[in-house]
């Protein structure tokens, strides 16, 4: 075995279009009832890419995941990707169909290509049919509007939104081993953001170049760690889809074990971030709250107790208020399904031993509520009983959680 | 086969006292910090009375509850019944298995009895170690108090609540094939409401004359169709219990299928009266759903359905804000992990058409808004794939039960 070489990491700016070999665009078509505001995206890689992408395990998939799942099926390589926010043509039947199935035709009509090789992804309210006329047209715009500079990467990452309060977009350079590649994303998903396999809407781009299977195989891994940790509230959606596309325009192929660790490494960064700013952007949120569980019986059961932590609305709201009342947080342990023995388990707030073998911990509250109070909050439960670990990410559960979901429709 | 006699069913005034054979008291010892809100309660059979039980399956268990599950494994008599409000003793380690063995010990002198005679059940935060010395001297003046008229059965009702608003409790008397018996009882409980098996206070007394295997085959089957069948937040507790009680008083002999299914009748019946009772005063509810699941491929698929319909933030906000938004109950039902098929799916709220295989339904939207705005909401989702069904019943959620539970320390 060779010496490793060091790979220098650096953040870029450019989110999906950080890498070489992509144009995109993003505009408004009419979709959102607020005027001017972007519903229609649009990615084109300058070549065929290869595409990795892991969809929602909700058994009602919306139209355009059903499409994507039998073009990924059939080719290991994509031509484009459109994208439409506002409405999520999911419970739509055969209608929905066809308007996803129009939707790729049309971008294929413009590019060229077959309307199978086109990925269509839709976000926004369930149950209404599309506006299609005004899809159809916005895309011809879309396509005139083509560039790689990073204000179209901006608009893209804008007009993929729907109740996201900011832009949520990433990238990295990496050098190394005489070579560099650009990895960078961007993600929308604010509310029904509960981890299934998949979740909610990400798009990975990189000009590293990579074979369809190891791209398959890594998306998969790097989303158990990243984009499936993550919960707003616990709803796994209709629609939900990550999507890595690699150029292979930067020359730096993933050939051995070491490029495949540097790649891995570098998309893990990307995915993470990218979910945590989801959390950060969740439905009323204040506050970041990572979940830190270590010493499980086995990794399965770390994810049960984080899941299970991560989800309580009683947990969620003790952590709005900076309230130290851990008593939530070892409970919800209790019925996530995981092995666990109180007297082995311990709980830390940011640090400060807080539940210790079973027994409240000599730490005074007031430096608990202290911590608890702070707008980033990290909880570290120890179960005592092995070595499976897991780290998830949530928000706090809001007053304007409620207000925006109980008057959330179109 | 004789010929079936028809019970006659009243709905009766004394809650857990309504049945002969039974006293009660209520007060306040000093564990609540507001001055004068009761916080310790005790019941106490004439004679040993034939107990059954369904605990917590959380795996962190409160100090009470482990006591519990041994006493009756033992015994299939008890003689006393005293409960604590205002705090847990939960988490709470070896001093609290000893201050639960305390309160047991200190009713046992007081009765005469011994002390693996007497249950124990505590409610309230997590954590914090009991004020004994407070609770013994109320035990002394609860002992002092007991009385089998209807207000002592509304202090004990009263002394066994937390965050909850209103008094719960519901009793009835059954005529039936020349004999007659009650049944009632009371239960507390605002938050931390999650079916599993078991959950938060209820205590329901009876008259009627039934063997220690009947009684406790009876009440899991009963528990499994009413107090297992709600959520407030889908936290399940430490602290869960249910405990039934028959003193035999009435002479009314539980001996024949038939006597068992009137009684199963009336058990069932004071159970959901009591489990929709703690759903109405959820943690700022201000409506109560009841979710209906036919259809399903199996029963155990219909409680996937409708426990994933109950407890997604996204549902209850939804509900909250009488917005018909019924994606969101469909999506539900598809990460429930139940079989569903889409296109075999219907929905109905208030019993108006609003998914119709697959489809939207052609119920205008204005309609379907009508009915979630009102104060008792029947959603009715038919899986199209089998005959398992199943009913839930939950709230809406609110900002008041952000308010609550964000605040809520001792």
């Amino acid at each position: 075995m060779t010496k490793a070489s060091t790979a220098v990491i650096k953040q870029i700016k450019g989110g999906v279009l950080a890498a070489s070999g992509f144009r995109g665009a993003g505009l408004a078509c009419g979709i959102k009832s607020e005027k001017g505001r972007k519903d229609l995206a649009l990615l084109v890689p300058d070549a065929p890419a290869v595409a990795a992408a892991t969809f929602t395990q909700n058994k009602v998939r919306a139209a355009s995941v059903l499409w994507d799942a039998s073009v990924l099926k059939k080719h290991s390589h994509v031509r484009a990707v459109v994208v439409n926010s506002g409405n999520a043509n999911a419970c739509t039947g055969d209608r929905g169909e066809l308007d996803t199935q129009t939707m790729a035709s049309t971008v294929a009509g413009a590019l060229g290509c077959l309307t199978d090789e086109v990925l269509v992804s839709s976000t926004g309210i369930i149950g209404k049919f599309l506006p299609i006329e005004k899809i159809i047209s916005g895309i011809g715009k879309a396509h005139k509007a083509l560039s790689n500079n990073p204000a179209a990467a901006g608009r893209f990452a804008d007009a993929i939104q729907t109740t996201d309060t900011v832009r949520k977009d990433f990238a990295l350079r990496v050098e190394h081993d005489g070579g560099s590649f650009a990895i960078g994303g961007c993600a929308k998903g604010a509310g029904m953001i509960g981890p299934n396999m998949a979740t909610m809407l990400c798009y990975i781009t990189t000009d590293a170049e990579v074979d369809v299977k190891t791209l398959r195989r890594m998306l998969l891994q790097s989303v158990n760690v990243s984009l499936n940790c993550i919960s707003v509230d616990g709803h796994n959606s209709t629609n939900d889809t990550v999507l890595l596309l690699s150029s292979g325009a930067s020359g730096y192929k993933v050939s051995t074990a070491e490029r495949e660790k540097v790649f891995k490494d570098a998309l893990d960064r990307v995915a993470i971030e990218l979910a945590k700013a989801i959390i950060r952007d969740g439905e009323g949120a204040t506050k970041l709250v990572q979940i830190d569980v270590t010493g499980a019986k086995t990794m399965a059961d770390a994810k049960l107790v984080a899941h299970a932590i991560s989800r309580s609305p009683l947990n969620l709201t003790a952590v709005h208020g900076g309230d130290p009342n851990w008593g939530r947080f070892v409970s919800s342990a209790g019925y996530s399904g995981a092995a666990m023995k109180a007297e082995k388990t311990t709980l830390f707030i940011n640090g400060k031993l807080t539940f210790d073998h079973g027994m409240p911990a000599d730490t005074p509250t007031e430096e608990l509520a202290t911590e608890m109070r702070k707008e980033e909050i990290v909880l570290h439960i120890d179960m005592g009983l092995g070595s499976g670990k897991a780290t998830y990410w949530c928000c706090d559960l809001s007053r304007e959680y409620i207000t925006i979901n109980a008057d959330y429709h179109t």
